[in-house]
């Protein structure tokens, strides 16, 4: 039986763009494992599986539920060994380690607050409710269009900070090293969200960061490439 | 013949504090390969070798000079293969990258800012000159005392960023694993650096990153410790 990943969407069920959930897409995908996707939008995720998780990714593997995308990332190698390997081994697994930490601290942050109005836009009207309501609380209060308004003048900041990766990548084609690897999926993610809800040129056309994202987009037949990017 | 290391120092030539001399010197350790250092201070840098490079580390290896920390650390591993790895395999190497240009971005530039008075008082006299007009021209024109009174200010800001690095090492003993390679050097170079020349606690009593460092002020017999902290 397909392994099921629930995957976060806006008002069009075909369009997930939750970066987490697109680690995991990408990481079956890697582990060439079936699987089928269930659409939530913002405010059935308390409810999937009976409230098993606050947060999506969720996948169910027959009889196991696992939340986290970094938790499914371990719990695929351990419970598919003889599938491709997620991190290859315990180097590997450490980078994916600081590589999350630095994702989440550096290339979060800057686009989060970004695409906050594309992701709204992209709601139904009720996730859209509480997606100002969290959202608004969560940067202390200041109005979704405010915090998106800063968006041009923390561009250059945000793209000088990801020299740890472009700086890596002018020596091999993926952070994984020839191909890709866990470590790749995550900052990918991170890509694919706004892709899937911006329009906006986060990566400027030249940048090597690009270009490696662009290797990502033609990875597992073109997985990401199903969605198409934002207009 | 024993490997020769060009040093940076200050008026005392037993207190080595470059952060990149450091990398080199835990290298060395690491790979077991005898050396002797020879002491430069900042005026006579561009002397060395007979102008063979603008910064220190210099490292000569019988006929062979090397420049440059991430450079020499690749040199000893290929010039001396069996002696244990700085990098293990490509895993590393690519977490070797990566690590050295987010510590540049993320560990150093606060600590510089933080450290420069330190740094000035230790040096004689010629070279504080050099190090005053050549600073504050990197600064933009602000005194060094203007931008060390950035310390106290910083420092949140600063330890939260070191997140990844503390997340890592909650999960194993060093950045390479169960035991250091050249990441762990890259790092502890620069906290070794503030430890030589300052005694502001930096690294917060509790924080595993202090524990961290502390290890690797164990290793290799006590290298690092063979200079005692600043009073």
């Amino acid at each position: 039986m397909a392994i099921l990943l629930y995957e976060l969407v806006g008002a069009d069920p075909h369009r997930p763009f939750s970066p987490h959930v697109w680690k995991i897409a990408l990481s079956l995908a890697h582990k060439g494992l079936d699987f089928a996707t269930s659409p939530v939008p913002f405010t059935s995720v308390p409810a999937v599986e009976g409230g098993f998780s606050k947060t999506v990714p969720v996948i169910r593997d027959g009889d196991e539920l696992v939340s986290e995308s970094f938790d499914i990332a371990l719990y695929l190698d351990r419970a598919y060994p003889d599938r491709p390997s997620l991190f290859g081994g315990a180097g590997v697994l450490a980078m994916a380690r600081f590589v999350e930490r630095w994702s989440q601290l550096t290339v979060h942050p800057y686009l989060g607050g970004a695409a906050l109005m594309d992701i709204h836009d992209c709601l139904a009207p009720a996730d859209q409710a509480y997606f100002r309501t969290s959202r608004e609380a969560r940067y202390g209060g200041r109005r979704l269009e405010e915090v998106a308004a800063g968006r041009e003048a923390g561009l250059a900041a945000w793209r000088a900070s990801l020299e740890p990766l472009r700086n890596m990548l002018t020596y091999q084609p993926f952070i994984g090293g020839a191909g890709p690897l866990y470590p790749d999926y995550i900052v990918a993610g991170a890509f694919q969200w706004v892709r899937v809800v911006s329009p906006y040129p986060f990566l400027a056309a030249d940048d090597p960061v690009k270009a490696w994202f662009e290797r990502c987009l033609d990875l597992h037949g073109g997985l990401m490439r199903k969605v198409p990017a934002a207009t």
